[in-house]
């Protein structure tokens, strides 16, 4: 089975999620001065984060597939499941907009991220199962280090945001740069692989 | 005529349909506590079947058309067709989670995918005819019987509705269940067609 | 340059707007019984319509691109003016559809489809002369009969709109069944082609 | 890594920011006349220019990705940051759109595009520095003169706005022309290499 529809499919709706969630940054109607801006900026930071957490998944979602085979029901199943929570996304960002990083819609925020990165989890796990241990795959995804501590960070964001709403957003801003900062890993295995295969 | 177009279209469109639906979702304005998401539980419930019926018809017409290596005008217009059922998904589902599976609303959802089944039939067929019926697709798709008894929950759903909601959903999760169940019938045709010729 | 990026980017706005239209079609809030439907009969009228044209655009637009095989700058831009005009259709068929298809919507709708009949005209000139008179491409336009008869229609159901709206709506309809009917000319060019050169 | 998928996701993101544009265009509620379309017209004169400034950026970055063989991590990231700023063309060109070209609108409209160029200067910058100042792409992007001037018609519009906004928006008409008007460069260079190759 070709992994370029499950690609396809993928990226157009990863590409809707990313630009529904601009639709919450409303026009202020009836004001059109400068200042009329200002009460926005709530609205406005939750969708510079959530950009850029959808735009991680779909970094990491598309590193992953370079190396990706093949594919099967149970994988279309898992990258589905995936797409369920990463739809999620868009509503929870605009409560916590709309209510100015209230304590619950932190909380909400924080279990959407921690199911995204369950679901993530489960996609690669069944891909590196349905590509073997010793497949380029495996080895480019090493222990997920990364998405551990990532998960780690949900949980603690979730109820912390009841006692203090800095501490969910100070995780959440560091979960982000953890994945910002490149990862060479992918492109380094790969690198190497061609190498030798030369 | 090249089936990359095709494929690339419906998976635009049905990406679009799939997260669309997310936007009935609508956030409680004013309301910043846990407590306020509980009354959108129908709303969510319905997002979450409708989703599995649409990622269903996706991972469907992504299977067919693995197998399909030709197309005419007359199976464009089909999946057109099943294009426009799969389009009042959405309104078919805010409609039945707004008003809690209200009997009319129930009754609407199976009607709404009584049609996307007949639709999905009638494009399935015509490939099938315009492949031939010793065709690796024809033996692919088998006599239907899944879709058969999709049907008939379908058409029994319907008026159930108006008699206890509770035996329309139980026939619509049934029907989504009966799907999820991996089907491996396509994959092992190809498994086999890919081992006779090698 | 390649044809590849040009249709994929087509496609995904073609399937935003089919998809974005039945956004109109807007649930009846706090109503929950079959007959709060039928109020709805005009809009779900107007949708149809639409989805046949819209369809039928991305039909022929797939159809004309399957025998491009090069394009320029300018021909991009004459693309990116087709999809200015499709992208009116939503608004159109709304406004048309939320008035019962009152004089002036219908009028609107009459004018959007005549500039969208003009957008597609411009490309398929441009494409032909890119390519050459001579060319595949040009022998399976042929004169563009069908095109002709349409802008007609359009013309004449822009002021018959404010006489009597049945003739307009009558045009509508006759004009996408023209288009619906299928055309084998560019299918039989193309097969011929492919014997010729066998 | 390969550069089609990067381009398959920002042709989709820009196919739904072009097309949610539209949106903004509001239908007048209860209003069924000619005359009641003539209060839209700052609107769709915003919608107007907004769609060519997008297409303008679709058709330069299908342009620049024909020469580009690789990219890496930080160019997807380049990349993320400009669809970043193409995601607030709806909402800059809807608030100056309902407020009539109120300064502070236009001015924002300014900045919005301001950014915009900037990201597409790093991306490009990022792009060129992968490839070598030896490569195809480095020829062909030559020293962006066009870049350059219209970063200062922007720079100059922000203040504009608040003494004439007819300044600002000549500023924003005229840059869209510099890049309607065909720009052979690219082709060129490319016809320039085949034919030396050949």
């Amino acid at each position: 089975m070709n992994k370029g529809r499950i690609e396809a499919f993928s990226d157009g709706v990863i590409a809707i999620i990313i630009t529904i969630m601009v639709l919450e940054l409303k026009i202020p109607h009836e004001k059109s001065e400068l200042k009329d801006l200002l009460s926005l900026w709530p609205v406005f930071l939750s969708y510079v984060l959530s950009f850029i957490y959808v735009g991680i998944y779909w970094n990491n979602h598309h590193h992953m597939f370079t190396v990706v085979n093949k594919v099967n029901g149970a994988i279309l199943w898992a990258n589905m499941h995936l797409l369920f929570w990463l739809s999620m996304i868009p509503f929870a960002t605009g409560w916590m907009g709309e209510n100015h990083f209230a304590p619950a819609t932190m909380a909400l925020y924080g279990f959407v991220m921690f199911m995204n990165a369950i679901a993530y989890s489960i996609l690669s796990n069944l891909l590196i199962k349905h590509h073997g241990s010793d497949s380029l795959l495996s080895r480019a995804m090493g222990k997920g280090l990364k998405g551990k501590v990532s998960v780690a960070c949900y949980i603690t964001a979730i109820p912390s945001a009841f006692i203090n709403v800095w501490i969910s957003g100070g995780l959440f801003v560091l979960v982000a740069l953890l994945w910002l900062i490149p990862d060479k890993r992918i492109e380094n295995i790969i690198l190497k692989e061609n190498q030798h295969s030369s």
